[in-house]
């Protein structure tokens, strides 16, 4: 039963109407690869803080090539020459460039293999749907690699203000609400120019850049890091962790087959081959909320608790802190819960623990963000801003947090 | 483990922030029946079409009781007298009045139970919570009742004009993209007054009125009743309908231990009873989505069929008539699938079925929208309205759908 | 002093950027004519009751040429040949269709001259530009006329659902806050089509259509015709005509110079040659403003008190009946006025008098809107909308309305 | 002919509808004094480069009164006193706060009278209306001289973050298109709170701060200080300069009677008394306006020159540069202007000049910001913000521009 129609347009809240530009990227939309991003949420738990955040991957990336199309367009206007070939690749790289996602997308980016990151896993996918697809992602997959030889191919889809970010900058801002973390992507984009085969923002952009960096801090400390998600995420991690214990235990756990296989069996990139890959494209939100749902009947204390707290939304309370959380206290609280509820010290670790968070608003050791001079000069933006202190931003702010029952 | 952590405000893209009121609805927001509706998607099946709909039952509820309270600060601001108890009961009716909806809302209303539309379960969800909460939604369910001597208290709840048409209208609109639904309930709301203890709206409101039942019928035509939804949501109810027909055989299906329930016991109003309320409040997406993840690889053709067409979106095509479907065209498509895939006549019409499905945009049976003219005097819309024929939206509009393999 | 500096990209609140598309279209914009079009608000006297309502004629035709180069790319992404040469021509067509306005648009259009519209004024601009600009728009005058033979070209310019109503909603709703205007212009036009070389809208346009109609009815009556404007925008014609009237008595009235002519000219078409085009340019609403804020302080009794309404915004009552104001109420008034200041009948009139306002909703002896089904069969959108009696909105709405002192 | 139709509601793109809270407040808003602000532009020339800025005083005024409403609101619901009187002298505070503002807001500042800012002229109004009004804006007056001895009162009023600055970015930023100088002035005030009698932020809300202070920043140098603006400022300064001198030298010039008087007439403190401020009531953008549209067929080159300039909107070149402007190039400049028109040295520099601007995002000699920490500990924001240097913020910029003929 194959799909002939070919659906054309999305609508789209924030850019209007997206238009699936030809049939070849309409095939790999259709892909089932492509569709299980419809079941991976963008945010992870984030809609626990901010209910409206349920929008999913396969939106962002959308909306990424959506983007991509305008900057094309805008780099052509300017003279850069990109060819039918080229542009299609750019497409095709930037749609896929998250599809090695996981369920919850970052939350769970360790739990469920190991030391294996979603990009890795996108070319694993981009792979094997060259292979479906005679050959026709070759070029995208090249530009992913960062191996093709116009540089900035690859800066539009991995850089300090690529694609990705001005559409997830804008769209998260957009779901949550936060409206304060909205960003301009239309006016970035058409300041957008390519010099020594390098992409560079023109000069009368450079307080749209300093906007886009402060409105991406304030999405990290606000949205991305708010301590509530943080230690929900925690608690869903731990949730995994917790059940790979007790299968490796022998115990029996309720769970859909892809999500058993991947408590059974350790993957790693060596291990990683076409059957995991189809036992991956397997799993999604879905297979881990279910089995949430399962496993908060579970005799097991500490995988019933930690599934309970997160779907009836009753988590550990999160402490935020500047300095490193000390060793008495957490001490304190950990024989608390172990003589409340006669526990083990392992057990009493699910639920009381403590971490760091860090984040670098501006990376200095990455490319750096280019602001072209109407001279063609060419200055790192933490320079060429006149005033901002942007190289302040280049030094990560660590933050420490505990969480503990309440 | 006790949540003290009384959360104070919610953002919402739509009206910004959204304060809880008081520690009593707090409590029954944080109670498991409510944090639940976080499961259950709003508009079903429509992010098939629309990818931004995952909005769900949870924020439409917030997003009720927060223009809950905004009329209720207009119609004090005129004069219409609203004591504090009340106020509390008309905020608690509105948060729960869709608390009974299963799985995808409406999609499966008479999927799983039979014969029992969501409000009645609304009523008994309330009604266990008047329990746990000491008696203190009795007023509340009085209200939701229609028992209440204040008559236009009701209507705030469930009317042709009411709280939850003016947040989902609004909310929808928002989150499929459909700018044309948009309506402004804010001056809506703003308009609203009582007169002979009904609810009214003041006369300079009448194109309001009219603006709202149009954008109310563009919605539905575009987007709620659009047909490839409309054929996705025949999908569902076809696949828990097979699901219970092998169940009924003998089969054993993979499925959560509610759903496992309610695929092998027919509930009606009589047998719903405190445990099956326990067992449904334990229903949601997830259970059915999960369930499908593992049918797909079901021996059985049709069910395999019907999981993979929707998780993949691979869907039927569906053609929409004003006139009923011809028998023959019918039989022929029937014909060619049985043969081409070697199966039974009632296997193929799980994927080739006709249907139909109306609208009325307004309802003259029900209690009429009334305009209050400034001289007091009260009429319907649909004679107030000096020229747009608002008594022709009172016509059903039926239309026919056919449901056939590509 | 000439400019040499192409500015090539406007801030539009509503589109976002506006670019101008060629050299040739910069230097109309560039052209006193056009600039001039700065002076003139678009929508009258109606910030005296929107005060956000301050957006010009030259913003709306910038707009318009805007949405009228969205619409040619979608009619040559359908299909419908448009070379360049009369891509342009449409552009210069529709961003000069309102140049032909003076002080006020439509408010003084009767006061300054005698039984000429705008459109007619609009074209001798067109000629006067063609003369300067090398005949270079001989084409867009050919559309403008309705004489070039493609009939669609016309529509586009001037029809029940044109490029100018398009934006002029959409604008003002925008400018005003009237929420409930607005109408999604882009989606509309990703809708047109041509068929037997007349505009069309897609069968799925169909909703798009009624809701743009209900929200053009809407505007009508909550903000062109709102009673409160209605009211200023009769004291400013009376303002006019009673500086003629003093002006013909030999009285000397402070004016700037193009005013002076315009107020002892009576200007027809017969006598509107180059010179009055060339002073007719010379006139905006400042000069208007300036006239009134000087005649404020007027011995004329009359004069002075329509100046000084306008200018503190201490206007007239207003009542807006549905039928025809009784004679005996408005002598009454009337006798009750001249009693209190000691004026005469004649001078009376000024502040008491009655008149009607009408709104055609649609008109059915324009040209109808036509709507295309799959099957390519047109019809006309009244016949094609299945419920909602769109014929009824071709019946006009009258309504009476009554002006006096407070 | 007085007015008792006591208007309730303005309707605001921005906030939605912004309510008249009292009859007082009515009463002020209906003088002509307040209702002249209706003719002075916000944003005074900017419009030439942005074309949708033409809001004005009146409308940020009342922007202002409602968000000073809604910070009340804020801060009684955080336990902070404020009685009704209170309430309403800052209401009347904020709302009178800039109706000392002449022709063009700040453009003309120092060009109609000497020396004197618009402040001090807010006051003289708000003296001359509490007598008209029953020394009923006693307290407003003292709370807007900072002599009410509560000090976050006139933080309110005027401080680094005050209701003044929440409204004006907001609506400046809407009006222009610049979207990026948006706030969420909605979230600012709801992290208001008071400390030792200071207004404070709350800590979590920081990165607003922040994101305010960026945005006001970008608003600077890409709205309020852009090139084109200040070219054309700087052309209307010379307007009113070069009628001064001409009028000093016993030329006649066309111009409204206010006009007339403060070109003839230097006004200072000291002779700015009651007759004064009647003739500088009269005074608005449309004098100014009216003059030039005389004044471009002055036979004064220079004049002549300067008003045509502004009005067809053909400006001189502005360049804007990091240094000094070299006295060479000026020279040249100069000089072949004046062999090219045949004018003085004296006339050439009315079109050959050079300047400076400069902004300071963040002043530390004036009242910081404060931001509370949960632990009540206060913190000026240039400590508290963990990482971006807003102490750079603090060091003025200094741009350098020069404005000659293209």
């Amino acid at each position: 039963m194959n799909n002939t129609n070919k659906l054309k347009i999305f609508n789209d809240p924030i850019y209007g109407f997206i238009t699936i530009p030809n049939e070849g990227i309409y095939d790999i939309l259709e892909h089932p690869y492509f569709q299980r991003l419809r079941r991976i949420s963008q945010m992870g738990m984030s809609y626990l803080v901010y209910p409206g955040a349920h929008h999913t991957r396969f939106h962002h990336a959308l909306g990424c090539m959506h983007l991509m199309r305008k900057s094309i367009e805008v780099l052509r206007f300017k003279g850069v020459a990109i060819n039918e070939e080229e542009e299609n690749a750019l497409l095709i790289a930037i749609l896929l460039h998250d599809i090695g996602h996981g369920p919850f997308s970052h939350a769970m980016e360790h739990s469920i293999v190991e030391n294996i990151d979603h990009e890795w896993i996108s070319l694993r996918f981009m792979e094997a749907l060259n292979k479906e697809f005679n050959q026709s992602l070759t070029l995208a997959i090249k530009i992913f690699k960062g191996e093709y030889h116009r540089k900035f191919f690859k800066q539009l889809i991995a850089s300090q203000l690529d694609i990705d970010r001005l559409d997830y900058l804008k769209r998260d801002s957009f779901y949550t609400g936060v409206a304060e973390g909205n960003i301009n992507s239309e006016r970035i984009i058409s300041m957008l120019n390519v010099a020594n085969d390098e992409l560079v923002i023109e000069q009368k952009g450079i307080y749209s850049v300093e906007k886009f960096l402060v409105a991406r801090r304030l999405m990290y400390w606000q949205v991305y890091l708010h301590k509530t998600s943080l230690g929900a995420e925690q608690l869903l991690i731990r949730v995994l962790k917790r059940a790979k214990e007790l299968v490796a235990r022998g115990e029996k756990l309720n769970a859909s087959e892809a999500l058993h296989f991947f408590l059974n069996t350790p993957v790693t990139k060596k291990s990683f081959g076409t059957d995991v890959l189809k036992r991956f494209s397997n799993l999604d939100d879905i297979d881990v909320l279910a089995a949430m749902k399962s496993w908060k009947n579970n005799p097991d204390f500490v995988l019933q608790n930690l599934c309970n707290m997160l779907l009836d939304r009753d988590l550990l309370k999160v402490k935020l802190k500047n300095k490193p959380i000390g060793k008495k206290k957490m001490a304190a609280k950990k024989e608390n819960l172990m003589q409340k509820y006669g526990i083990s010290a392992h057990e009493a670790e699910y639920f009381v623990f403590h971490g760091k968070v860090s984040n670098l608003a501006y990376d200095n050791h990455q490319a750096p963000i280019k602001i072209m001079y109407k001279n063609h000069k060419i200055k790192d933006v933490t320079e060429a801003s006149d005033q901002l202190n942007l190289k302040a931003l280049a030094t990560p702010v660590l933050k420490y947090y505990i969480c503990y029952p309440k």
